[in-house]
């Protein structure tokens, strides 16, 4: 599998007259090798990809994981770097010796201070997207793997409600979200669970704190999970209590709606700005288009944001095997919000809500 | 507290004739500000602090983090960006607009493709370090809370042995990790839990997975919480069984005895390279500094890793404040290895362990 998107990124080096690549993105270089889908933190990589054009691929890494880079890869095409005491040093005079050509690379993942350290002697061109691009068509293991993950996330949706009991914190429930996840199969959250009481549901990407869950009050929910690899994505908005006021209800109809005529205009050939558009013109209708203050949706896959983008600019066209997030929403700061969000899949002919 | 940091930083500023320094690294920002100690993910900032000179501090980020950035900021010096379509341009206009002088920036922090983005008509001047040299130095709460958190961490380690019961999994032991400490007030594991059996000890940075616990093998466990916003990091190595083997022996006798010699070597005015010789040493004497494949330890603090490092070039003369680890490690891929961790704290006249 990995070796097959080899060939296929080859193909791409080829074409644009590419002598290698250097894979610096963690997401994109797992995504080609099966190497360390995490860096260890923000400023520290676990390592780089080196795609030839020529066909002999080499993880770059740091000694800490030349054993776990063995278990994957031939140790011919290991070369690990800090020998000198610089692992940028040892990294630039690799490539050096390497590659004969332009050699492409992440400028969107590769710092200014990296870039400085090894640029020294190579021809260096940047190539941004070229594996982002892959990634936005998902393949039926792709698929497979995203379907086991959000049927995780609704069985979750149709649990939490039960939890959800006047008195308890955000970060209570924020902490049974993460089991659920856990304990049924999951690896670790897609990101840090979103659960917002009342006014807090105003914030789009709340943290969830010691706001107290209160009889008759709305409670926005957004999680995901990674399971069998892939993130999951979902959002719901209840409302503790039998007696919603109106202006929640009608927030609540009014995102449904908005995502219902968004969700209807998907399929082959579309822009994505033109389902940005629907969902924007159903609030806009009910002038109430002030109050949706982010983008319709994401990609979803190895990374819970990936492309393509519901953006009011978003001129890519959508085709088969694209999985995307639908999630409308409203915010009010003296009151709360709502937000109502699936994942759909381009099909050959239409769109298939996971 | 945060105010205060901003005006060393100011006097920094005015040192080095900056105008103004773009605050983009997360730790750094929320060290700053208390905005955001996360970044949405790798490729997703949450926003920029912009310390001025001049004492008029702008958080700059986008409409989802409006309402958050009101909690803790006066709007006059909250910046969106995004308005046009483009955050980069938007940001490079406002920075235009406010800064008059040179504008320091984190290179290590930034891509090249944000620094091309918003270069144009700035004055820039890489600053890095600015920031992270001052969070070298903890101060009386940051002890306290870093205290804490490792009193958690001391807690799991008495507790985690009752758990490493033959035909448990590597990936059932972190989950019981992670649970006991969100369970017992953590916010979120510092990192993901390593727990190593057997062969797998021989990984620095193994992933949990499927490999089971035997009567008699070694499990190796590093991990940490962060606890009053503080991350706290620890290993320890365990037999499982009561036959260890005289490899098994041999080597956590030479680890405990590198960790204790370089301990009693740390106090202020020491460098961190002597320090890591100490421990270097202490292998080498018994042949076996081969095996000992990494740093011997790192800053701890808002992130796991953060400066000051005991490495084999550490130039860095030790103060009282500093937090580090001492973690030497001896690993053989035949059998596992043996890693045994401390965090200590650099006082006035010497070194306490936390």
């Amino acid at each position: 599998m990995y070796a097959k998107r080899r060939e296929a990124l080859r193909k791409k080096l080829h074409e644009q007259n590419l002598a290698a690549m250097l894979v610096s993105y963690p997401p994109n270089r797992f995504y080609l090798s099966g190497f360390e889908l995490h860096d260890v933190q923000q400023n520290e990589s676990a390592g780089h990809l080196l795609v030839m054009a020529d066909g002999h691929d080499v993880i770059c890494t740091d000694p800490r994981y030349l054993e776990t880079a063995r278990r994957i890869w031939n140790t011919d095409g290991i070369f690990i770097y800090g020998g000198s005491g610089s692992a940028t040093q040892d990294l630039n005079g690799f490539l050096r010796s390497q590659v004969r050509g332009t050699l492409g690379f992440e400028a969107g993942a590769v710092s200014l201070k990296f870039y400085n350290a090894i640029a020294e002697g190579l021809d260096l061109r940047q190539a941004d997207g070229l594996v982002e691009t892959m990634r936005e068509i998902k393949d039926a293991q792709e698929i497979a793997c995203l379907e086991e993950s959000m049927a995780l996330n609704h069985k979750l949706m149709e649990w939490i409600p039960s939890m959800l009991l006047p008195g308890r914190t955000e970060a209570d429930i924020a902490w049974d979200i993460e089991k659920f996840f856990r304990e049924n199969g999951a690896s670790e959250n897609a990101f840090r669970p979103i659960v917002a009481v009342g006014p807090n549901a105003a914030l789009p990407h709340a943290e969830p704190g010691q706001a107290v869950i209160t009889d008759n009050c709305p409670v926005l929910i957004d999680c995901g999970a990674r399971h069998m690899t892939y993130n999951s994505d979902q959002t719901r908005t209840f409302w503790v209590g039998d007696a919603p006021t109106d202006e929640f209800r009608r927030a609540m109809d009014l995102v449904r709606g908005a995502q219902s005529a968004a969700i209807a205009l998907i399929r082959p050939g579309v822009k994505c700005r033109d389902v940005y558009r629907a969902a924007y013109d159903h609030f806009d209708k009910a002038g109430q288009a002030e109050y949706f203050t982010h983008g319709l949706g994401h990609g979803v896959g190895l990374e819970t944001h990936e492309a393509p983008s519901f953006r009011r600019k978003g001129e890519t066209v959508l085709q088969p095997g694209m999985v995307i997030t639908v999630e409308p929403g409203l915010y009010y700061p003296q009151w709360g919000g709502v937000r109502w969000e699936n994942v759909v899949l381009v099909t050959e002919d239409g769109v298939r809500v996971l």
